[in-house]
């Protein structure tokens, strides 16, 4: 599978300001570092825009990786429908992700993942085409996230390049190991 | 390999009241529904702890998980080390996961995991066995703690029993489908 053909966005719902800017941000740099392409939000603290462009300014692009700001919802979720892409849903109730994420990836290699800070509204699990769960227990959409990404891109988003990095980590068992580039 | 053999703990350092209640919140959450067994915190709100009480109270056991509060980390890891257990430390400077993973397996059936939020002493590094990244960039530790667990229980982790559960999910691919029993 090719990792850079994949066309995986991410949409951000229920985030309320101050309170989930922190789980927020998780929520952006996993979309970012696991090789999505464009996180959508419907409300945003600027900080959390400036904070990713400051890590992209800093450590590279790999899928070039965006904030969109969008002024409801629906919409975002409509048009992706209509591009006849997939709409995935991450909730505790849903289906269990790796009884069905071989199935939701022959469908389509454009998949919409909505991940709900606090109350979800009932429509997002009609929208839905798959609501999934990362195990059905209480837990966090922080890591259902990465689990799901994970799934998607069969680990190979922990090895993408990222590209026109000013600074690069070297891999090291117990060392911080940087190499700065200037350009 | 039977998950339930395996002795997980995470250690969370550098918490700071309030500032990373949230997150370490969602780090208790990861650490419970998958599997660990315990959780230690040096500085804790009490409402994580209660939280995690009555998540435990209505959803049920799989690993009798549960948080410790303990004086400072320096023992924890030394006790840990003195027991023959492996110590790893989740950092966006360490050695991918995928490349170590199955060696550390190899060793030992104990493992703690060291989670860092502010930054992280560099005592850390040189204590640890294996400084431990999920992917070279900046990231989310709890996306990387649940990459690491994932790994660890290769992925039978998402189908763990919960006992004496008071509540009980029935995944579904449009619903919100619970089962209550009443002890």
């Amino acid at each position: 599978m090719d990792i850079y053909k994949m066309n995986i966005a991410v949409l951000r719902i229920g985030h309320r300001l101050v309170r989930d800017d922190r789980t927020t941000t998780h929520v952006a740099l996993v979309s970012r570092s696991f090789g999505c392409n464009i996180l959508y939000m419907t409300d945003v603290n600027d900080d959390i825009k400036s904070t990713i462009d400051d890590v992209n300014n800093r450590w590279g692009h790999a899928s070039n990786f965006k904030i969109e700001i969008v002024k409801g919802w629906r919409n975002v979720i409509l048009n992706w429908k209509k591009n006849g892409g997939v709409i995935i849903h991450l909730t505790m109730y849903g289906l269990n992700v790796d009884d069905i994420i071989g199935k939701i990836k022959d469908n389509s290699n454009d998949i919409l993942i909505i991940v709900g800070a606090e109350k979800v509204p009932k429509e997002i699990y009609t929208l839905s085409d798959y609501n999934i769960a990362v195990g059905n227990q209480p837990h966090s959409e922080i890591s259902s996230l990465a689990i799901v990404l994970d799934r998607i891109f069969e680990g190979k988003q922990l090895k993408l390049n990222f590209e026109s990095a000013k600074m690069k980590i070297i891999p090291s068992l117990r060392e911080k190991l940087v190499e700065k580039n200037y350009f």
